[in-house]
């Protein structure tokens, strides 16, 4: 049996908040603690803020090249100029949609910035944490120094997908596990080899906490108690697959 | 709190079986019943095995155009033959990879037609349900006959993703609920309307219910529990992007 808990209450996050703490005062508030073999799972908007990845639209001077590009796409040429200042290359680009490799290696909307939840600010917007796996690092030691529970942190943020209407949370950051649980070699119970060898674990984690993060309320962090985490020490990369292997770029 | 159930201890499904009956049977067995608000999530294995969609190989005698394209790919011709006949597209292929359009609108390796879990029988596939909205509905209409519990049901499988390595469980098959949690026209918190709108939540309960299936084991089936879909009537076309809308075709 799997269960998952939001954890509930936490404050507008500002540059510099420890959310290792912050998470962990809103689960004692609960009346709950983490325990051995939790996971833990953080959306990126409270990230980013406590990181300080905002912007300011207002102080961005868009260059030529982002105001042809807003132009194409119908977008705010303040906001085209981030994206593209946070990207590697522009994937596809249409009417309304502009989808580009981040320097992560994510390929989504916008390069991750976002508008929504940013704050009372108008016309601010997110960036995606300059590493996310270290941020993801940084919340699990903090738990680990607190509670002695080593408790794997994964990191999400909402994705679309090619062929599939609507969106889904996926890892974007992961600190002790792996994102990947590799059934190659195993026997299927007919004995017979399994074909789908390898499930992205932290990708259905994502997901599955999402369903208890409300994006109209203040869930941003859920646990995941009860699931059995392929040991080892995992990156997000693991779960990016390498351009020359990618048959949709 | 959301919690996931696994329905163990299935026989081996036969072509005929009333999955619906032999889920509640087990459910039974492990002390449990359906609640109101349950959503049972089912592995398309199971149901595909129910429906006779099953085909020995040996029976297959491939096209010239199979055989060629199994020359491409470096797959069995026999195997390529069904993929082709289950198609309405190739998307892509290369060395193997053989990427195509289901009949249904899936865009997926080898069309769904899978060797694993099939049997002893050596040198069989597997075929993904004729129409498996009306698969999730059977099942449905079961447990709501047994128990006067209406429960929506989703039938799951196992895709890869553009961009991103490893598989995770979509939905291919739903009934009682909507697929997609529409945020269009929500305020965030702070009274901006949000940017991500459409939330594939079929997806990512598929997702969650995959944590407790283990592949090598005998799990096909899972019960959400605490989870607040989505009313209405759903199908699973709800979350086939049309090829008109679709930048990675």
């Amino acid at each position: 049996m799997l269960t998952i808990l939001p954890v509930k209450g936490l404050p507008d996050i500002k540059k510099g908040d420890d959310l290792g703490k912050l998470i962990l005062g809103k689960v004692e508030d609960q009346g709950d603690e983490f325990q051995q073999g939790d996971i833990a799972v953080v959306s990126q908007k409270i990230v980013s803020k406590a990181e300080g990845r905002i912007l300011p639209l207002s102080k961005i001077i868009p260059s030529d090249f982002a105001k042809t590009i807003a132009t194409e796409t119908g977008k705010d040429p303040r906001q085209v100029e981030v994206v593209l200042r946070e990207s590697k290359k522009i994937i596809r680009m249409r009417a309304g949609h502009l989808i580009t490799e981040t320097s992560h290696g994510f390929i989504c909307a916008n390069a991750g910035v976002d508008q929504s939840n940013v704050g009372t600010e108008r016309d601010s917007v997110t960036l995606l944490p300059r590493d996310s796996d270290a941020s993801a690092d940084g919340i699990r030691k903090t738990i680990h120094h607190t509670t002695g529970k080593d408790v794997p942190v994964i990191i999400t943020d909402t994705f679309g997908r090619a062929w599939r209407i609507g969106q889904v949370n996926f890892a974007i950051g992961i600190s002790g596990m792996k994102p990947i649980h590799d059934y190659r070699g195993t026997k299927d119970m007919y004995r017979q080899t399994l074909q789908v060898t390898e499930i992205a674990v932290a990708d259905e984690l994502a997901s599955a906490a999402e369903l208890v993060m409300n994006k109209a309320d203040r869930v941003p962090v859920a646990i995941v108690r009860g699931y059995r985490a392929p040991r080892g020490r995992g990156r997000v990369k693991d779960l990016i697959r390498p351009e020359e292997f990618d048959l949709f770029r």
